[in-house]
């Protein structure tokens, strides 16, 4: 009998998920490009890895399923010019890397005109998701989903007896999906940063500043992400013996998916503005001048601090309003990017296998199947804001008032603000707008544009 | 002897700018496609107005040159797909509208294939300026550019006895020079509505914040938007006789030039988290739920304020980081997108004719002119700046805790601490990249990327 699944593409994610396969008892095929990823596969346990293409596709049972686990962009579409001559009708190509979603449409429609299926899957867990149960979110042919869900479910990871595994409809579904998740993972990372670099400001040290993280992951403020940021605060480098803090480039790369999921926030009008500057931030460390930081070093802001207690608190409800930005515009991707899916179950299956699993995802899926569009507006994280809101204000304050770079925090509090503003800003640019480029304004009274009409 | 340039779409800037020409002594000829913008024009005392493209080419002087003043988009592939085939080969064909730089880049090389020269010019400065003197910023076909130099400085505004005229280079410059312009006003307008909004806050009235937007409009502060804005706060409606701030709804449009300006800067990775957050507040008052103030009301701040005259530094020192921004995505631009004049001379005609005009223009064009690269890193605003940090700290810190939103000021104090921030959040992020996803961290005492080594 031949092997239920080919993965193609041998690298970190590849070799875990097919050795994660094997281990639970599915038959797998395996090929990279690179004899070297072969070799290096097959010294860490893969076993069926084929030399070629053609004999990747001749050790599958027929029709054929092929999941590719390469980098995205360039390499997806060679693999696939590679593998389609190959294949017959009735075969399915499924891409588990982090591939733009509009790409997957493409692929999608490409493969479609030859009789072969395509699945757009994103896959969040890195190495030891993909090892030891990951989150995956899946768009594309549905019948070549339900072929390939049982096998899905078993490299899934669980939450709540459930696989964290689930179909959000089009070809770019699953991967928008993965983008958001992405975006949101972004975003947290920045808060969870500017709340450690407040607590070193008001002079902590990072085993201390460690002790406060792994406060803050409890409750329902418990996530991955904090975890590993405890871990990471108390360890040092083996080879200078300093924190790992104090050897590291403050730096940082992004692969695309939070400037993409940023782009297509603009485009369809639903604001991100927390999500957008994690990634601006990221932007800023990679650009800034490396003589900037002793140029205006003077500019010291005033000494005072917030107890780690509020901090944690603040974080908490940045991220809930994180998460509100990043739901808003799942929601407004399911017409124009087919990300049919309930959003609740995208929630559930969040919160075990992926990079931002957390406790908040069980109300955050709770207010999402009641119906909810707007997360900050559901009454069980509206009532958990209000609670930490004079907290997150501290915050916010201590951070502008001490000179300590904050932008997703602030950003946070300011789209949450803008949403209970009784007078919006737009109503000063309306005006202004009117005046300068006789645009029109809306007027509280009529419906209709008019132009300012002034008593004299 | 025939007309020296034919404008092609007679709504408000076409025929303001036809009248200008023709009052300062240039031969114009004029179409429009609706009859009815024809007619208005007429009445306006717009001479010279053909009834077809044919009778508009035929008017011209040989080989013809047609500025089109339409809407971006289609409306402008319209017009050429009309008028090339009229055009003989050494024409020239300048759209004035607010067109996507991207779109003119293509429209420039299929015109060229024709032998058509093209210019893709933004204009800045509204009715207003379209009558009276405007701010011109050109790129495209050279020769065609030095042809039609003479006419457009006689509609230019002038700065320093100098036209407010400039040439960019690549087709696509003119436009992205424009599109910068309005990010910035979209910041700069946001900047100001916050500021008053504070004002508001504190409980002053509609005619005393004019008051105060008056003193800020003096010295390096003044600006065309304050002067504006001062005037609208004082003004009231004819028919309720109510302040215009409360007749009119707090939902802003946007016509994609800010949008545009955001995703390019994403795209070049460029940080410009100011312009984006003047975007998201635009878009989240058109997106945000009726209900939400209500139900959110209950979140009231404390009660303080900020005086004026603080307020007033703060609004200064951001919109210094505003103009940091704009002009890092217009260097970010010189190779990608042809952006190749003396960025110095942009700031030069900004100074008049256009929405963004203000005294901040003369110390910016300086620092441009000495070579720098970063504003805020330029000595005299990095003075001006630096001596306004307190009161802008100050005013960040209050409308967080007094719960009113203001993104673009916070956002832009995060941009400038995020410059000079000792430790940046990113050295935390590169090790939590690493720790999930072994993406690698870079080291500040060896070249190259390695994983974590921790001591055991």
């Amino acid at each position: 009998m031949g092997a239920a699944i080919g993965i193609f593409g041998l690298g970190v994610m590849g070799r875990s998920l097919a050795l994660q396969l094997a281990e639970k008892g599915v038959a797998v095929a395996a090929f990279d490009p690179w004899p070297a990823a072969r070799d290096e596969a097959a010294a860490a346990g893969v076993s069926g890895i084929a030399v070629s293409p053609e004999a990747l596709v001749g050790a599958l049972e027929k029709p054929g399923a092929v999941l590719l686990m390469v980098k995205a962009g360039e390499p997806v579409d060679d693999a696939i010019s590679h593998l389609a001559p190959l294949l017959p009708a009735g075969a399915l190509i499924a891409d588990g890397g982090n591939s733009y979603f509009r790409d997957s449409e493409r692929r999608a429609n490409s493969l479609a005109a030859r009789g072969i299926g395509f699945l757009g899957i994103g896959i969040s867990g890195g190495e030891t998701g993909a090892r030891h149960g990951a989150s995956i979110m899946a768009g594309g042919d549905a019948a070549g989903f339900r072929s390939l869900e049982p096998l899905l479910c078993r490299v899934a990871a669980e939450a709540g007896a459930k696989p964290c595994l689930a179909y959000f409809g089009g070809a770019g579904a699953g991967h928008f999906a993965k983008m958001v998740h992405n975006a949101i993972e972004y975003a947290e990372m920045q808060l969870i940063a500017e709340a450690v670099l407040l607590r070193r400001a008001a002079g902590s040290t990072w085993p201390k500043i460690a002790d406060d993280v792994a406060h803050w992951n409890r409750g329902l403020g418990a996530c991955y992400l904090l975890e590993i940021t405890a871990d990471i605060l108390r360890a040092s480098d083996r080879g200078t013996g300093l924190p790992l803090m104090e050897i590291v480039v403050g730096r940082a790369e992004q692969k695309g998916t939070g400037r993409w999921a940023s782009v297509e926030a603009l485009e369809l009008g639903v604001p991100v503005p927390t999500l957008i500057e994690a990634v601006e931030a990221r932007s800023l460390s990679a650009v800034r001048e490396p003589s900037a930081p002793d140029m205006l070093a003077a500019e010291r802001g005033v000494a005072s601090s917030i107890p780690p207690e509020e901090l944690g608190e603040a974080l908490l409800v940045a991220r809930i309003a994180v998460y509100d930005q990043g739901f808003a515009l799942l929601h407004a991707a399911a017409v124009p990017h087919g990300v049919t899916g309930e959003l609740a179950e995208l929630a559930e299956i969040w919160r075990a296998g992926c990079i931002i699993r957390g406790a908040l995802l069980d109300p955050i899926a709770a207010a999402l199947r009641t119906g909810a569009s707007r997360l900050l507006l559901a009454p069980a994280l509206r009532d958990a804001a209000s609670a930490r809101l004079p907290a997150w204000r501290r915050t916010v304050a201590s951070a502008a008032s001490n000179g300590v770079p904050a932008p997703a925090l602030a950003s946070a509090l300011a789209y949450y603000d803008g949403l209970r503003a009784a007078i919006s800003s737009a109503a000063l640019i309306q005006l202004q707008r009117d005046t300068f480029g006789a645009h029109g304004i809306e007027r509280v009274d009529r419906a209709g544009r008019f132009h300012i009409d002034r008593a004299e």
